[in-house]
């Protein structure tokens, strides 16, 4: 079986890249990385993701951006709550943490060398999150031609092919995917800010993007929220 | 002034680049990266190297690669000593730690956003490593290219330009152009297996470089070499 390298948050969406990363035949590689976010329950869902989804092979890295600081997920910001779907279309949010997919992408194309796995999957979607500019179909194409640059493999003519298999899906079609999948997205841990208890907050981006979802896809949001 | 990234190792080379960076008129934001590498040596060299040349910006980094493993400089593989130019010239080394200047370029391109800059320096170099395949000028550019579409900068239509100054040099230019702007070598350490005290071992590959670019210069070696 070829194997691939699975960037996993614990989020929603790369539970269900990796799902699909095995529906079409890979014996996948998770990789976790810790940087510096505040929630670090994210982390322990990946895991819980990866178990249920018979991913054993997990690996993690520790990146430590607090030095660099700059987002709401790493530095000392305040998660903005209940805005309106208007005030998400409006930029670039303050939770864009600089240059994550690049740094995510360079961290999975050496792990990617190091286990001989010529495909990443990255669970990146360019419709909900328009906003982050490192979720844009472009950038996935730049950095897959960076990949033949960059590497041992490339230089002896291998490629390496960057999988976004949720680029241009609703959240709707990605839970929809998921479900016929067999994903439990209970095990999945999407908001930006949540308690001690790893229950999410209901009222931040992702929280309301996600809740959506569930709404427009006509499934059951099996998310443990908060009480308010 | 204009305010430039610049990353810093303790090595000859990226003292030269910072040296660079100052001339060409930047307020450079110095960044370390503690890669999981077994020489820590580097970083207290990199501290002294920003000092000594005015660059109290100093920010750092680890991240821990040592999950990925795959290298010399990271895993628990015997650095190879005494090779001949001809050994050198055979391959891509062990000591090339997988998609390190993907991941190196990333966060300095986080921190190029965070804190303003739209330059960064990385002392790559083409001639004497071109064993490495992420040190030839199309990655660069690559790299370059990418950086335009990663981020929220890019999005509004700014540019980052990543300076390579020493791509071309050979390792005598890059000391005689170092020597002409007062950097000072004897704080740098090149070697990949320092002793304890941070000496070089004069046997390690860079160590050959180095010391024959110190000949080829026709200036003083200034390294500490431990007894053989």
């Amino acid at each position: 079986m070829r194997r691939a390298v699975v960037l996993l948050s614990g989020g929603l969406d790369s539970a269900t890249c990796l799902a699909l990363a095995r529906e079409e035949g890979f014996s996948p590689v998770c990789l976790l990385v810790r940087y510096g976010q505040r929630h670090a329950v994210e982390l322990s869902a990946a895991r819980a993701v990866a178990a249920s989804l018979g991913a054993p092979d997990v690996r993690e890295v520790a990146v430590d951006l607090r030095a660099i600081g700059g987002s709401a997920l790493t530095a000392d910001v305040d998660v903005p709550k209940d805005r309106t779907e208007a005030d998400r279309a409006a930029g670039v949010p303050v939770t864009y943490v600089p240059a994550r997919n690049t740094l995510l992408l360079g961290l999975a194309l050496g792990l990617a060398e190091v286990v001989g796995a010529r495909d990443i999957y990255i669970g990146v979607n360019a419709v909900d999150y328009s906003g982050y500019p490192d979720c844009r179909p472009a950038f996935i194409a730049a950095f897959q031609a960076l990949a033949a640059l960059a590497t041992r493999a490339g230089v002896q003519g291998e490629r390496f092919h960057i999988h976004a298999p949720l680029l241009q899906l609703s959240k709707a079609e990605i839970i929809a995917t998921g479900l016929r999948l067999g994903v439990d997205y209970a095990l999945t841990s999407s908001c930006y800010a949540p308690d001690a208890q790893g229950r999410a907050c209901g009222r931040c981006d992702s929280c309301a993007i996600r809740r959506q979802g569930f709404v427009d896809a006509g499934a059951k949001d099996v998310t443990r929220y908060a009480p308010r």
